[in-house]
């Protein structure tokens, strides 16, 4: 079989698709062939190196992928062979609170990923793939879709009414744009591009500032809540955005930030956090049974991702490359 | 100035008009012309005192009203003559946590109602109309709309994906099933009636049990969930169905006991709670924050309250027979 | 090496002690040499097969077990031979919300429990047990302390200043009592013996009220509340004194209903839940995870659990008859 | 009557005490004859106009101050003449969720303070005095032990177990010790000075880190912790401690921002608040339901205030001058 390794971090370049035994389902284990995977700008910081990202070469990329198994290992009880799955960011947080141990196995980080034809992963830390969905579009879901929920559902307990910003089009925030529809929230949504505008309209944006003649977006969410501002920013933008959202958020709001796309070096001034009395929420991806609990939602609701591109297993390097250009409106894919 | 009293507990005949004097604002008050009310089961209930329900008469009947401001007392600060507002079921519960003495004013109870050409209201216990939203509806929201909210929203957490169950076309229930569906929930419906069946499926139900056909209505949720229950059931008929209840409840669910409609002397073999981890609920109406939630939720979504039919001011008694009668689907409303 | 069996469930007769072969551990597995098991009352309904608890025999009974990894098997990086661990009552509870499929591995009835020199353990299913802890008093933590954890931390949200009402002094109750001093609540206990009303007062019950001179304790519980009732009852006894808790508790309070001692057949009123707002709680023990927490709570403050008396491994059937005479004050234990 | 003004934010020389006519109690209002006030950092900030703190002058200064009800005002149904009372900081958040409007009517801000023989409040906006404690003790509460308690217990949920970190020996650290001691959590408490490190640990810490021989103090929590971290940590220092906390809190763990004493214009880095999903809630003072919540638990457990020094009330000038000095160690209370 083959897959896919980054052998030094230098970018699209350090990529290299090698064939190579197929793995065997271990005790506890199920082998999946995968048949789709998806980007995350994590990815690309990790094959650049960038921000300290470093991970131990040579290593299997990508964290999100989907596909069905092949094969099971002694002791397996959940799976059977031809079952659709989609695996977790996180292969050892299964459920319950966030603690240091469960962060250690992120996909395509400190352990291999999914870039390749076939994985073994761990029985418990996959989620069944719905009937009506496709691999592609499961495949998009592990990092982005499941970050967006985490911060609005799980922790942020969000409900009908509330006003919601999303900033940009990238894959946390499409998620969250419609996962906040799907919960009745009103969405502003945030963009450097017009013609990105038009198409944050039509999946669902209630209003849409465009930056790039609106720099200081946080007056407009002010100014189109009453001067009250936002009960739920999903800031995705790091120190370079968060100083806005701190003026944006209502008092008693919340702010999620969003890691792997923060800059590292920026710097800001927490004070309004508690003058305002604001709940300003790191979310680091989230656990199988979020995850799940998420898949009830997409399956109710026929939630439809919002893909931009699929690329051939043999164009990843292009596909990283495209994501690169920031020309993307939603998410990237590599059909495998 | 006209308006109703209830003289006797000895049902819809006990109401009657009367001319008098109208309020005059005191200080933290504000007068209300009311221009609609609504009908809960619990009036009927009081006006025929059923169930221990006695109250001091000569009383004004009545919960739910809505209609304008035309007088403001010394000290208010919130409101201005001439706007639209809506008053909460207690007048004491303005936030916070339900303790006992919150519960002390209930309108149409304890003490007077809205069935009334002009009320005078504490100018922190009444709610903003939305400009969108005639009175009529907002008349048909302070009773059974706060109630399911607070059952779903406030305790429940409800969120997109869940399985909830609703019982019937009254108030509650009809309220509790638009509610799932703004969250993106999978909302099971019963009812005896297949008329009301097709009406319960239009406005949103995804499966409807007829229990003329399907008495043991536990077996089919219990079936339609994959053998697991539901999330989340709305109870509102007391003893008749909760042990059913029990059994259609998913092993960690919910079931909010709703007050008002539950008869008072049955019993049930409480061990099912413990066995399965369920969180049995006791949900009693609501605050004015609570309200102003929902409120947001309603306007985001323009939400539209199912009324039956709307009666004149004179038709008080009429309107309560209809009520009795159980024929309605959904609210009765009486333009004042 | 020995355990028992439970061959029929005839009562403590129909235990019985066998020479086996050790257990080998598997792939993620660990076996550990039991030093002190404790029992339940559940126990008991399971010796008899009282209530429907019907069991697989032989089946090695009991839950709760603590000793030392002897062995380990492929995979386990957790544990180390020579840790010392206490194991989870619901060996697939690990962590999150409670699901049907968590309950299905309970030690010592769905699978084989802990009366045995040696026992193999899923690695993810034990709980460190800290230093300053004996064998004997982390032998009696696993169903009833976690229960009693589970009730008032993690479902309750216990905090100092509530008033927390404890029924008798069985493990459940006597952990109750501790853990509500541990958070600074005020704990009104129920007894119906005078003698063990002298030591509920010695472990830290603010008030005791004697049930065989009070029979209407939940008077005394509104009277020691300034008329409004306990913040927090936990319920062992079922229907028997459930409909006297629903009195008990204020308006807007919460019933843990702990599942093992109930009876199966009495009767209540479920119409106060719904008057009062109140929160009636199943408790169904708890996960790993909560184990580990309450583990925090033990190690910080040094709790001491009450045990009653510590019979020999010999003596099993002795100690279930005792458990059954209800003379006890606390845990009743076996020495392995 | 007498009182003191703040004329200028000039400092202490900008307050002058004043005699004037008593207030009346207006509709809905109770007169209190204060009997001591105290001090907190926020009064000296005011005091000197730092930090952008401008109040129209001329002010009565002080937000804590506690007395008894001299005259009630007409409808007031909650006190009597003789009650004793503790005023709430926000006089406009009574309880429920923080909105902006709430945050209005914060004493000697804002509005006038209490630095006065009599002061007129809403009857809602006051807390009752529990019988064996004294009025200086009371006067200690509302804005430091309000702000700890609200960290930790209503936001902060904390249990037994917890590992809290405090910082310093100001009013919100030592009242945060105090209740994470009550509800059997473990303390690390930072401080500069060796003195008060003993009278930390006789208070009831249980690991003291003295900054001026351990500046990295945040390697000492993370050694004290097995490298883990601390679950909670209330940061009462602003930027310059912020990012100390973020490397000395557990993953998945919570700081607590105190606004008053952060200064205004450091700068951080909110990055691994998203790596290591950090949970930074702003906390501002809280509402009268939380304080009658927090007066439970001081009542069931005779929590004792620490009070550094009474100054008499001429004295006032000479009580900021003594906070500024940063010599107390505890509160500074003005007796009226």
């Amino acid at each position: 079989m083959r897959q896919y390794e980054l052998r030094t971090q230098t970018g699209p370049a350090g990529l290299h698709m090698v064939a190579t035994e197929p793995p065997v389902a271990q005790s506890g284990q199920v082998v999946v062939r995968i048949r789709a995977a998806s980007l995350n700008y994590r990815d690309l910081m990790i094959a650049h190196g960038w921000h300290g990202r470093r991970v131990a070469t040579p290593r299997i990329p990508l964290s999100d992928g989907a596909g069905e198994v092949i094969a099971v290992g002694p002791g397996v009880a959940r799976w059977r062979v031809g079952d659709r799955v989609v695996a977790n960011f996180y292969q050892s947080w299964i459920s319950g609170e966030l603690r240091a141990e469960k962060l250690d196995a992120a996909l395509g980080g400190p352990i291999d990923g999914v870039l390749s034809e076939q994985v073994a992963f761990a029985e418990n830390a996959l989620v069944r793939v719905p009937d009506f969905m496709t691999f592609e579009d499961a495949a998009t879901l592990p990092c982005a879709a499941l970050t967006a929920w985490n911060a609005l559902v799980e922790q942020g307990r969000l409900r009908a009414g509330d006003t919601v910003v999303v900033q940009g089009t990238g894959g946390v925030s499409m998620f969250a744009l419609q996962i906040a529809n799907l919960f009745g929230a009103r969405v502003i949504a945030t963009t450097r591009s017009a013609s990105k505008a038009l198409k944050l309209r039509q999946i669902g944006a209630d209003l849409v500032i465009e930056t790039a003649t609106t720099p200081d977006w946080e007056r407009a969410v002010l100014s189109a809540t009453g001067g009250e501002g936002a009960d739920h920013i999903v800031d995705v933008g790091g120190a370079s955005t968060f100083e806005r959202s701190l003026k944006a958020v209502r008092v008693g709001g919340r702010i999620s930030l969003i890691g792997w796309l923060a800059g590292s070096d920026a710097q800001v001034n927490p004070f309004p956090v508690a003058l305002k009395g604001i709940a300003v929420q790191g979310v680091d991806v989230g656990s199988v049974e979020m995850f799940e609990s998420f898949m009830r939602a997409v399956t109710r609701n026929r939630l439809q991702p919002v893909i931009d591109r699929v690329f051939l297993f043999g164009e990843a390097p292009a596909a990283y490359e495209y994501l690169a250009s920031g020309k993307h409106f939603g998410k990237i894919v590599i059909a495998v």
